[in-house]
C-alpha cells in the first residue's frame, strides 16, 4: 500500500488530467471527486477509475472538451446534455444549478444526459448539503441487474446517493443491487460460498456459487422491493434522460471498448430544507440526530468529510498496483 | 368473506364518513381512495381500516372539518397544514398541486404537516401518472423500526411509492421495512419460525422467534441500506415538515389514542416526465417496458387499476368482520 497527501494526489490527478486534454477547471473538479472517494475509504471509485478514465479520455470514449450544453431550462428543471464529458465535473455542475434553482423556487432538479461514470454518488449531494438543502442523486451504468423473475440483465447497480443538511450531516450512498460485485469476487477468490440473495444465475436462477454469479447477474436488495427502486432509478436516467438505457452502456473497465462513449446520464434534485417545516420549528433535525444517538446507531455517512473542503495534508492509501499505474501513466503522458 | 360492488362500497364509505361530519367533497374523495386499495387487493389499507378511521373522528384524533392552510408558496414548493384531517383527501389535493406546479416548473414538490394516515400510498402517485408525471410520494407513521444498530424505534415503516407514465403506468409502492407487522403476525399465529432478517427484539437483537418479534421491532429491508432509504423518507417527512418525529405518533389501531392526533406528514415530487429527454427522443419508455416482458419480468404493480377512473361494476373482497363492522357503524350512526 502506498500513503500519499490528498494535495499531492489532487495535484497528480489533475495533471494528468490536463495532459490527456481536459480544461483545468474540468481537471480540478474531477481530481477533487475522484480523491474525495480515497479521503472517505472507497477505493474502488477513487484513483483506481483513474488509468481507465484516461484510457478512455485518449480513446475516445470520453471527450476531454466536452461542454455542458443546455437542452431545456424550465424554472425548476434543466437537462443538459455532457457532451460524452468526464461524469465528476458534470455531475457537480448539475448539483451547483439544482441548489441555486431551489433557492428561489423551493424545489429544483437538473438531468444529465450523455455523460460519463462519476465515482462515489454520494459526493455530489454535498453542493446541496453546504447549502442547508437536501440532495437526491441518481445514476445509471452498464445493466448487471435482471428484472426480478427475469433472466437478462437490463438495469445497472442503480446507485442512490442522497444528502440531509443534519448536524453532522447525513449522507446515505447506495447501491440497489443486494451486495457490490467485488464482494463476490472476493468471496471466488477465497473459494466460499455466497450467501442467498446476492446474485443470480446467467439465466436468472438464484445463485449461492461465486463462479456463477460472476458469469450471471447481480441481485436486487431486499429482493422485488430493491427492483423495484432500481425501476425508478433507471426511469430517471436511462430511460427519461438518455440517451441510451442501461443495456447499452458499455464497462469502463473493458479496453476493447474504451473508444465507445457510455452515454450515462444522472439526474438530481435539491430541495430547500429550511422551507419545509409546517410549523416554524426546525429543531427536529437536531432531536433526530440526537434520538439515533441515544439508541446506539448512528447516521448513514456521518463520518464522511466535506468533499468541497478537503483538507490537503489528510493522507489516503492505495494500492501498490494503482500506485504503479499512476506513475506507468505519468511517464507515459510525459509529466 | 362478502363481496361488494365498487360504487356501492364508495357510496357506503362516502355515507358513514359524511355521517360523522366530513364534508362531501373531502368524503367523496376519501372514499375512493380507500375502496382503490381493496380493488387493488390490499384489504390491509381500504375498508379495513374505515371502522378506525371513524373511531378517531368522533374521538377528536381526526379532525372531520379540517381544511388544509397553506403555510408555504414557493413556485415549486408547497407546504399545507393539515389541521389534523384525513390524509386521503389531503394528499390527493397535494398530488393535484404538485402535478400543476411541475407542468409549468417542470418539477414541483408538496408538503403536509399535521395530517393522518392516509392509506394506500401508491394511490396518490396517479394524478401524477395521469398526467403524463412522474410521481414520488412519501410518508411516515408510528415508529417500529429502529436505527441500525439501535435499540429504540425510530423510524416507521417508512414507505415510498413512485409512479412512472409507462403503458401500462409503473407503480412502485413499498415500506421499507423487511415485511409487514401483518406477515410477522402470521406467522406467530401459524407457530413458525420467521426468516432472519425480518425483525429485532426490543432490545434491538435479531430475532427469528415470532412473539419475541411482534413484542420487537421491524428489521429494514436489504438490512443497513434499507435503513439509510427509511432515514431520507423520515427526514423529508416527520423531521423537516412535522410537526413531529415518527415516535411520537400514535397507533391508530390502540383505542385509548383515539383522541390523540397522529400529526402525520406526507411529501410529494412531481416531474413532467417529457421533458427530460436529452435528444427529444421519448420512445425509450416504450423499448425499457418492451425490454422487461421479453426478459420474462413485469414492471412494479403494472397490474393496478387507475384509481382516477374506478369501475363501479367492478367487485371487491372484504373479510365478514370488517362486513359487520361496517353494519354496526351504519346502525350506530342511523344510515
Amino acid at each position: 500500500m502506498a500513503k500519499l497527501h490528498v494535495g499531492t494526489a489532487i495535484i497528480k490527478a489533475r495533471s494528468l488530467l490536463e495532459a490527456v486534454g481536459v480544461p483545468s477547471s474540468e481537471a480540478i473538479t474531477t481530481a477533487r471527486a475522484i480523491v474525495a472517494s480515497d479521503r472517505w475509504g472507497i477505493g474502488s471509485h477513487g484513483l483506481m477509475r483513474l488509468p481507465f478514465y484516461l484510457a478512455r479520455l485518449q480513446a475516445g470514449g470520453i471527450n476531454p472538451k466536452a461542454e455542458m450544453k443546455k437542452v431545456t431550462d424550465l424554472p425548476s428543471l434543466v437537462v443538459f446534455d455532457g457532451d460524452d464529458g468526464l461524469g465528476h465535473w458534470q455531475l457537480q455542475m448539475a448539483a451547483e444549478v439544482a441548489s441555486e434553482r431551489a433557492k428561489i423556487n423551493g424545489i429544483a432538479a437538473v438531468g444529465v444526459g450523455r455523460s460519463n461514470h462519476c465515482g462515489a454518488l454520494g459526493i455530489y449531494v454535498w453542493p446541496m448539503i453546504n447549502r442547508g438543502l437536501v440532495g437526491i442523486a441518481f445514476s445509471t451504468g452498464p445493466a448487471v441487474m435482471p428484472p426480478w423473475g427475469g433472466n437478462k440483465a437490463l438495469l445497472s447497480t442503480s446507485p442512490i446517493a442522497a444528502g440531509i443538511p443534519t448536524n453532522p450531516p447525513t449522507v446515505i450512498d447506495l447501491a440497489t443491487s443486494a451486495v457490490a460485485r467485488g464482494k463476490i469476487q472476493a468471496k471466488s477468490q477465497a473459494g466460499a460460498e455466497l450467501e442467498p440473495g446476492w446474485a443470480f444465475t446467467k439465466d436468472g436462477a438464484p445463485t449461492t456459487d461465486a463462479k456463477e454469479a460472476l458469469a450471471g447477474m447481480l441481485a436486487p436488495l431486499g429482493g422485488a422491493k430493491g427492483y423495484a427502486i432500481a425501476v425508478l432509478v433507471e426511469s430517471l436516467t436511462g430511460m427519461l434522460i438518455g440517451p441510451t438505457l442501461a443495456k447499452n452502456i458499455p464497462d469502463m473497465f473493458a479496453s476493447d471498448q474504451d473508444s465507445i462513449p457510455q452515454e450515462i446520464s444522472h439526474f438530481v434534485i435539491a430541495i430547500d430544507a429550511a422551507k419545509l417545516t409546517v410549523d416554524g420549528d426546525n429543531s427536529r433535525t437536531t432531536e433526530f440526530t440526537e434520538e439515533v444517538k441515544i439508541a446506539g446507531g448512528r447516521l448513514p455517512g456521518s463520518n464522511r468529510v466535506n468533499p468541497e473542503e478537503l483538507n490537503n495534508s489528510d493522507e489516503i492509501t492505495i494500492t501498490d498496483l494503482v500506485n504503479d499505474q499512476l506513475a506507468l501513466w505519468s511517464t507515459k503522458l510525459g509529466i
